[in-house]
């Protein structure tokens, strides 16, 4: 593997994480946030220790607040701030930028009202001669655990199988492990669309039902994804994939999912601007929530998990009632819905 | 609903806590098993200590240690014992029964050496003439939450459409939702197999490998079954449902699976037989990862996890490099091995 530089954009916890996996590979590693007193810290401490806490950076790593003496001369850059922020800082970094360069991006959301996937906005905000190749990086993967380098395995995925490979050459290790994939509707949306059922599932174990209603929920969740990633040009094998049923079972069902942890408070009866301020992160399936719910209306896909999700957050509706309706209203014949809709793309074709 | 006379054969956790679902229905429900202390107690205590202390069982439930007395009449016996007491329990009813039954199974194991699933093991044994129909039912339901009626969905599948419907109509409360599939292997396959998964997450968790370890385990083993159901004559989509998934998720994730109580101790260090009788219950992955071993073999799939937990089980590998070698071993592009069969199954058809 060749050593190279690579400019991690987003001090938080993931971003700080996947800092340390291509420090250990080697590589000439640039943390930037745009908090000095944090980066100041990071480099004085070599810890994170508002999100990593306790977790050593290797040497390889560097905490940079500077924009410009972030980005010299780097060709890879990893873009792991929150959905909310990432076309401000698509604008920033064109400024410091000469060459063309490969585009990681590792957040899990979609833009409300636009409809937007990451990639896409990527590509609508950098001037094309900036801009080498996009890629997606998404899995099964708790920042926590990959700090401490227990096992972990995501995919990549580009509509370059050589940008795939080179975001992939630059990650693999012994401990992390990754695959590529060129399916990158399915990646993003699979990894998008999990944190609302994460919030559901949280909200159900709040509310004290228990695994069997959980893992119902998130089967059904599950499904709902399918049928929308369908609709929109996913392969619909991802969703069986670590983007799709991977990554939803560590959000659904781990400590360290703030998706879930939020959802869990609100099953307990908290609102939620009281649960969002208790956070101190990002919870990206809030406005995940709402992207999803334009979307199954924009392409007329039935997603009650997603509907009864936005109600209970936009419109006030007790979690109790939507969770308890959730679970009367299945379809009698399992797969009904599901199999419709395949068999209606199969006729398509 | 008709009130109907029902017999659950299997006084363990699972047959106690459906013929709770049925007891709450308002059937009357004989509760067979072959220990009279154990019946004897059930009907004194209105409890079963043994396997679900401290419920108490609806007066509709009453238990039985006679076999003549506990099927008199009765044209609904719900099969609730260990995969491999199935053959001599359906030889020993046969004398009791003067009409056709409908016998809805509800075990989840596959037979050693014959690689039978269940359903086929009842047809085999039954007179034709004493069998109705058969139904498997099955799904995300730890018996302790059902028997606190925590929301619950399951399967009930059967060649006969009419059949799965019948069972449907015995069991579906508000708390206990029930879906008709008519996918009996796939319905079938999952339950089983899902065991020999938990057993491996048990295993990565008991090696303390943490949340995305055990996520990847997790979707490569739910691939491997879809692989192995594809050539069995499964319909793919049914591993994706509430008994793939769905009782996947359930059985990885949850304190109450004993498959993955066993892992676990397993991860830790203690060898097989000494987990085996701490458990105290039948831990049915065990028998399920031989019988899959030869699945594996005899339909030519590739079952990495299958096959490294075997050579745990029965040739004495060490679970921690088991475990290393199966993260170490995927395939650089991700869906490959299972788009691979799916386009070879197009092609046949």
């Amino acid at each position: 593997m060749k050593k190279t530089s690579v400019t991690v954009l987003g001090a938080g916890s993931w971003g700080t994480a996947l800092s340390m996996v291509l420090g250990d590979n080697g590589h000439d590693v640039r943390l930037w946030g745009h908090k000095k007193e944090q980066i100041d810290s990071i480099n004085k401490t070599r810890m994170n220790e508002k999100y990593l806490p306790n977790v050593v950076l290797p040497e390889t790593v560097q905490g940079y607040a500077s924009l410009p003496e972030a980005l010299k001369d780097v060709k890879n850059i990893v873009l792991a701030v929150p959905t909310k922020a990432v076309r401000e800082v698509l604008y920033e970094i064109q400024e410091c930028l000469n060459e063309p360069v490969l585009i990681i991006h590792v957040s899990k959301g979609i833009e409300p009202d636009t409809l937007k996937r990451i990639s896409e906005m990527i590509k609508e905000e950098m001037d094309p001669r900036l801009l080498d190749n996009v890629v997606v990086l998404s899995g099964p993967s708790h920042a926590e655990e990959v700090s401490l380098r227990h096992p972990t395995t995501v995919t990549v995925a580009s509509e370059s199988l050589e940008a795939a490979e080179s975001a992939q050459d630059l990650f693999m290790n012994q401990n992390f492990r990754v695959y590529t994939n060129t399916d990158v509707i399915g990646v993003e949306l699979g990894g998008a669309l999990k944190n609302i059922i994460a919030l559901a599932a949280g909200i159900s174990d709040g509310l004290g039902y228990g695994d069997n209603a959980k893992a119902a929920l998130i089967t059904r969740g599950l499904a709902e994804i399918v049928r929308l990633g369908i609709k929109m040009g996913a392969n619909p094998l991802t969703f069986s994939g670590l983007t799709g049923i991977g990554d939803l079972i560590v959000t659904c069902t781990s400590v360290h999912s703030r998706n879930w942890r939020a959802g869990n408070m609100l099953g307990k009866g908290k609102d939620l601007e009281e649960v969002l301020s208790s956070m101190g992160m990002v919870v990206e399936g809030v406005r995940t929530t709402k992207a999803a719910y334009q979307l199954a209306q924009h392409y007329e896909v039935d997603m009650p998990i997603t509907t009864a999700l936005y109600r209970v957050l936009f419109e006030n509706i007790n979690p109790k009632d939507a969770v308890d309706a959730l679970m009367a209203r299945m379809k009698t014949h399992e797969m009904e819905e599901t199999v419709n809709i395949l068999d209606g793309r199969l006729e398509e074709q």
